[in-house]
């Protein structure tokens, strides 16, 4: 697939319904952002984007974006420099200035908030980023799990208030500091994390992630075109598995420590009917179940999507009723080592029962037979 | 009365006897402080006192101090070096050396603080304060009252933690961001406030309290000693009025947002037979209460002692059936200026329909005759 040098407008649609795809439900919706990012090209200013592979070894790359409940960011819009001030202000820590920014995770709104900030500041946007998919919490990056301390770290609001976390005794200490600020903030503040290395960034970022969506989202957008199913479009951009198509039967969420949590009941359809489904969710999708067994959980994703369109569906906009096709996606393999599952595995979101069973791409399936 | 120039081991007890009273039920005890400070005394280090008028009007001054909710360092004891590392953070961000420091509350454990952290840099304390007695908010300091704008500010705890606020919308931004942190750095933490020029605080500290406290310890101790009325002798030294003697008969206390809020009914024994009295607290007692009609209230400071010993009791320790001695004392006149009112008046805690009137010095009162 080709790669993308430079975001133009008709590409933004594009990378919203893609990444909200990788959202896996969380990640905050990407709307906002977008229009954001059209703003600033209409302005003039260009969102250049930098494959891994062209990235100098010395570059300083920072990773940043929306920090908050999506839930909130319905509501409570984005001033739209919140990024950038954080930027500046680790700048200012730092005593450098920055060359590259790169999405902490491609899932959502944050495929957004780098290009925004990158236009905005005049340097590159990295293909790539720390989670190929959405998590809820900050240390979940593979920047966090391989290795890199993210401090000092900057964290701006709308109101004007800038902290900077100049030291944390860990990643979830500074996850949680920085949790505890953005609720005060109002559950919505820029966070620009710690600068990494481009030879470190190289290693350990998933590549190509907003080439990705792009692309995914191109794909849906052709299936719809062609009056072809884009559900079966994704599964094969994605090299992914249907697991069911499901009617929504029974739907509890609640809010909990600024998280969205809750499970989602399902009656399967079609191909699908006689069985039943449970998916759990912490912000994001965590583990599906057929007919009360795991089949798929965390780190693969599990993606919810309207039934008709292919359009994803966030947690927040769940609802009774609704008639879905839920998918599996496989992760990147740098999700799957045994050093990132002890941070993104079922037992780090409070199943230690649960075994994580990696679901097997097309090329593995076919070695396998 | 003579002033404080330098803190020996044995000025300590009195220190800590004098911020107790001037705590006002809050702020903390000083009694680990204490420790700490008699520690770094017999190390070798020296606690030297500086008064407002020696200060030099270019001298960067910085008021620092304990953060956090005073019933959680009762058992959560303080690493020691909490406030020194909110100093040299502060240092590194301004990249300047600071000259002093000085107590943002010398009501309680912050009168503590500022010593110890003065005597590990190796630079004075200022004879002075921001409140006079003890406050729940950072921004109920004089500095904030009168015009100073506390960023940079820089917090650390035990952890190894560092969260430097470089921008707040207001004081009252840095007092909710600084106490998100603290509640979730374990509601125990060093906070160093932007630096002061010295010509700022000769105008607004609260002048001579550390004095102040030393010398009211000292006035306890000695009636002690001489078995005089330690009540009697405090109400001299302070130029207040013994509002009753009484018996707990009723205690309500629970957390509220950190806080320590409720309130104490009280009968009167001795020449306050026959009448009742209700205090209302939060952290500090805030509004005292005679037969139902509001008498004393913020700023002044409302007292609760010992009846017997004439020795403090924060709002941690009440219990039902102690006998005690509520005293009221005058606050300074800067607090009693219609801007100070409106960040410490009754309004400000939440009572909007008492109206604040001070309580008369006895100058004013024999002027009054």
């Amino acid at each position: 697939m080709a790669s993308l040098t430079q975001v133009l407008d008709a590409d933004l649609d594009a990378i919203e319904v893609g990444s909200g795809i990788l959202g896996t439900g969380g990640g905050g919706n990407p709307y906002i952002g977008k229009l954001r990012c059209r703003e600033e090209l209409r302005k003039g200013r260009r969102i250049d984007v930098i494959p891994l592979a062209e990235l100098d070894d010395d570059a300083l790359v920072v990773s940043l974006g929306g920090i908050g409940a999506p839930v909130v960011g319905v509501e409570k819009i984005e001033q739209g420099e919140e990024c950038l001030r954080a930027l500046r202000a680790l700048e200012q820590e730092l005593g450098h200035k920055i060359d590259a920014t790169i999405s902490s995770e491609i899932g959502g709104a944050n495929s957004m908030e780098p290009m925004l900030t990158a236009a905005q500041a005049g340097i590159p946007v990295v293909d790539g980023d720390g989670m190929g998919r959405a998590f809820p919490e900050m240390q979940m990056c593979t920047w966090s799990i391989y290795g890199h301390q993210s401090f000092p770290s900057a964290m701006a609001d709308e109101k004007g208030n800038i902290v900077i976390f100049r030291q944390t005794a860990s990643e979830v200490w500074l996850e949680r500091l920085a949790r505890s600020c953005v609720v005060t903030m109002g559950a919505a503040a820029g966070i620009a994390l710690a600068p990494m290395r481009g030879s470190f960034i190289k290693q350990f970022a998933i590549p190509d992630t907003l080439t990705q969506a792009w692309s995914l989202g191109k794909a849906v957008f052709e299936a719809q075109a062609e009056n072809r199913d884009p559900i079966a479009a994704i599964l094969e951009h994605e090299d992914g598995r249907l697991l069911m198509t499901a009617k929504i039967v029974d739907l509890k969420r609640h809010l909990k420590g600024g998280f969205a949590v809750g499970e989602v009941k399902l009656e399967g359809f079609g191909n699908f009917a006689g069985e039943t489904g449970l998916i759990d969710l912490q912000n994001e999708f965590l583990v599906f179940r057929r007919n009360g067994e795991m089949e798929i959980c965390v780190p693969d994703l599990i993606v919810v999507l309207d039934s008709d369109t292919g359009l994803p569906i966030t947690t927040e906009v769940l609802r009774y009723g609704q008639r879905v096709a839920i998918l599996a996606l496989p992760c990147h393999d740098l999700l799957r080592s045994e050093q990132a599952l002890e941070v993104i595995g079922p037992a780090a979101f409070g199943y230690p029962d649960l075994t994580y069973s990696p679901l097997p791409r097309t090329s593995e399936r076919e070695a396998a037979q």
